[in-house]
């Protein structure tokens, strides 16, 4: 088939900017257009020089026409609100979406409200788009493929960073429905990379050099989409404590999640638990018993691994999850969301890539 | 006064250092001896490149009647089981002990035994020893520095890097009877020093720059050195899961410490709860409520520095606390005990000190 | 055709684990063998987490004889000596081999013996072997391919991680005969993968990191090696003053190269220069006038990035050369090799791959 | 003595801050007044964490005229030009200043035009500055202090980093009268503190960290000063190269200089030349030979380190030095100066500090 012609607005950011690298080296996707306001005019390849000689797209401002001229499917890697008029923008024009704000995440627009402070401007979207994390909502991801293949655009929310590790470590869990105490406790580590490409006195390399701080305690926005996802798996309202921490580091994502059980459960039973329901997962490795992921062997990869553990002490159960913040957390899984939507094999060009970017 | 004449065992390695750092900086101590069996011959300048010019100690092999001969006071910074024989061989020649292993810290015998893996050698100094929080501690402290001014050699067992973190975060809540559901959560990471200064597969710098990882998981030996200072402060048991994390930096731990309340309780009451109970204290900073400690602010520093959050939707009390595992998590902590038992202010000769050796 | 059987000689090693990298990822490539004596029984993912699903490979001991049988060509990521013997026992077998240690660089004998302290012992074998590296010896590495096609087993020396940073920088000059005062200064760092996979004082992270430091000073065992390339550039002797750094990051090497030119040469002829004779060459690219490369921005990659500057109060050439170590400075270059003894495009399976493994 | 009551002016940039992180902790120094135009209003230790505790100054936007009511001696830790009128405004009344910028560091105003390209509006001043490397300029400096004894303001160019390390490895060798082929090379490396805590594209983590490049190649501002104090020290005119580089660590700066020698020097004579000149100095390490510097080694010290090798192949002297930028390079050697003028003991206050503030 002829390669789907890609757009990616918002391409100098660090997640849109992984995204151009996996299209860029995908071997069914043609990069056509990379936008970005402060960049317009820059070859792409002069703001992230591992690009060189892998692309000579040009950024340019975004456009709805133009892109929908241009492309049939755009990732949408900006910031939460900027998708409200873009992504009906775009499908009212035929170009199929994925976004990567967090824009149709949550389904209640009253949490949305709640969480990020303004009104949700294109509510009638909600019910149509799809939580993008293809592991645990694939029969909807097939049922978008199968409106896409009959001719219409369609939208994916792809899922957060932070989100994405907890789900993938606690949902396997919650599926079986084992009797949990609310609340879980998510506790959990990013890269500086997840603070965004934006200098500020957080992300200067002489603050975040050589610490670990605590941020958004109790107040984090990834709160309710971390509860919702918890909620959809265990099938009734899961309470989440979420603490996320800044880490002296680029990439990656380490999240170590707490339940409380209320019927015992030894370490085989939860390994045997996570290994069924990831066995056949192109891009989740459970690891062995006794063993922890470490962030950097998923540094640059599109993958999630976990671990668990049981403290029968105290009846908890321990999941960690390392993912890269900017691969299965942002852009890898997008493009995972996209082959989807497309029919492709989920890791198509998720496996073989061009280098991070960054 | 004439300075008290100090040995410091087990001076090749980070703590030991430390303390011979902060020894040969202190107004009223002397760094008589340093000893390190694998170095023994070398002057400690030599491996510490940070010392040269501060001290021309030479590493000798630890014997217990030289040090006795030449010392006062005798800092053990030693792994676990060392300090079984070398402790009580040092106090019956006179020389008070600072002991920074984790060999007298745990009152019950039995418990050692479980989670040491062998048995305890001296069990009657568990009753003498007292353990070296001295926020925490003090009393007992000043009542050994009453018996050393009487002439007796006396022993401290100076507390855990993780457990110093997680009692002083949890302890002032638990003091005030605020009923808890149990167990605590405490979720910690540390720096690269704190797995000591062997070199190893895990403290390569390939395996732990730029990476996150748990460790320990529901096993690590802290666990009932944490269980012990929580429980001595509730008055009643308290149950603790506690998971360790090696984060990509030198030096520093965060812990953050998950508290199910059974009452209501807002930041501003838990605010007040830490400011009063630490407020005159050197050694103990308070941030203002919605500030979060980050460890590079204690790095090289003896101080400890907490914060606090509520998440009310969940009733979870989030105490936070970074000190410098080789600091306030070892080598200051005990001279800050040193202190205590010569009836000095805790804090002589840890302020303004010389630069960190690592 | 049939992908062509490899077998990775020291797989275990970071150098020889990228290898693999490529290899498995390889689109003309079967990863049939790895061996590595310390750790023989253990799947290869096991070591390098980010393997897991990518190859199945379980670590052998290296044999000759199982070797030639499972395979038609070895990467031989051996320290140096041990090459002295496996090379020859694999090309008497018929196995083409491209050797990662430093055995086969050095034309002379007499120069190994002299910096690597040890005769040689296969001096049969230097005449034979092509020294590996594609840009500046390219015309040798075809007639090896011809060689191989004709059923001769070949041998390439690949080059060492710093040579092959100061050869690109400099050659293009040398070889237009520009006069320079010698002797040429290379001043060069390397992140501390460089410095392998044995754990050790210096590969400590507590020792390497926040900190940078000079090593084998005026004694390096790359002096003669970056020597003998700029003098086969050159056309006549050319003197090297070559001083390694080791910085405090995992991968890359950035090296600035200081040629004092007789004749005054303005930026945009030296830049002219870099950029005709490497125009045409897929992983060397040339960075605009004023521009920098950045180790970061060839991490993980298989490419070489240029800068270039003047300064013309002291008629002084300034060139830096940026790469992976691990890449264009190893593992991606020894591929390179072996695509061009193949027959195939250089940059075969290096542009797109998995993930780096460290 | 009544303590010096001190000024600090751009207290919030990092030079500004460690200069207060010595003056709080200093015996004979008060911190009275520390400016900050964007954070005047708030306290010193709200921005900088590890301040907590040690002072409690809060910070005010700069006036000349509240700085001389208030203070005896003022440090300016500001960027170039800045100082051109304060510090007169300063001297004028009767403030004796220590200048951090590089307004006064060059003797020639004609240099200073073609390098920081503004004219200099204060030049009758440049003659009576005294350029502040108090191993190099000893004499100088207590004949400020004569004139400061006599009741009269004076004023201190403190040196730029780079300078420093440069001029401490080289002008030993240049003061002997070695000749020496010019130019002389300076390759050298800083952290991220260099370049000061705006938050900027360079300054970001994520393009920082694990990386290294170099910059400002041929045209960084320190040249001229790095030529005119190894001038000063060969008593003719010496041409340098300058390259500095940017590595992914917070502090330290290892200079590597190269000097190519006519006659042949042995590295025992060299090393003889190092000790013999610093061998009294309380802030000036020399390593034995065959060891090299690191910079981690000075982090957070006032003290400069020094290695030396020979390389006899080529005749070319390999001279390193480590010092923290912020250190001897800045803040350290600010205050060491300041106890010169003020006729104490060069080390005061500098060997026993509080910790670093970043």
């Amino acid at each position: 088939m002829d390669a789907v012609r890609v757009c990616v607005v918002g391409a100098a950011g660090y997640a849109g900017a992984e995204v151009c690298r996996y299209v860029a080296g995908h071997p069914a996707m043609e990069l056509v257009m990379a936008t970005a306001r402060a960049e317009a005019g820059a070859a792409l390849a002069s703001v992230y020089a591992a690009l060189i000689g892998s692309t000579d797209v040009v950024l340019v401002e975004p456009d709805a026409e133009a892109i929908a001229e241009a492309s049939d499917l755009a990732f949408l890697a900006v910031p939460h609100t900027a998708a409200l008029a873009l992504a009906p923008a775009l499908l009212s024009r035929g170009v199929s979406v994925v976004d990567l704000s967090a824009d149709y995440r949550l389904a209640d627009p009253a949490a949305y409200r709640s969480w990020y402070g303004t009104e949700h401007t294109s509510p009638e979207l909600l019910s149509e788009a799809v939580y993008g994390l293809p592991e645990l909502h694939r029969g909807e991801l097939a049922a978008l493929a199968a409106r896409r293949a009959a001719g219409k655009a369609v939208l994916v929310a792809a899922p957060g960073c932070y989100p994405t590790a907890a789900a993938l470590a606690c949902a396997p869990f919650l599926e079986t429905g084992l009797p949990i105490s609310s609340p879980v406790i998510v506790d959990a580590i990013s890269g500086v990379s997840g603070a965004g490409r934006s200098a500020s006195a957080r992300t200067h390399f002489c603050h975040a050099d050589e610490s670990v701080e605590a941020y958004g305690v109790a107040t984090h926005r990834h709160t309710p989409e971390i509860a919702q996802s918890l909620s959809w798996a265990a099938g009734h309202e899961v309470g989440v404590v979420f603490t996320p921490h800044l880490g002296p580091y680029k990439r990656g994502i380490l999240a170590t999640c707490y339940l409380q059980t209320a019927e015992p459960l030894t370490v085989e039973e939860a390994h045997a638990i996570l290994a069924r329901r990831y066995g056949d997962e192109p891009l989740v490795d459970v690891l062995a018993i006794g063993e922890q992921p470490a962030t950097a062997a998923v540094e640059g990869s599109a993958k999630a691994l976990l671990g668990v553990a049981v403290d029968a002490r105290t009846s908890t159960l321990i999941v960690t999850c390392a993912i890269d913040n900017l691969g299965k957390g942002a852009a890898a899984q997008a493009v995972q969301c996209a082959n989807a939507i497309l029919g492709l094999p989920e890791e198509t060009g998720l496996l073989r890539s061009l280098p991070p970017v960054v």
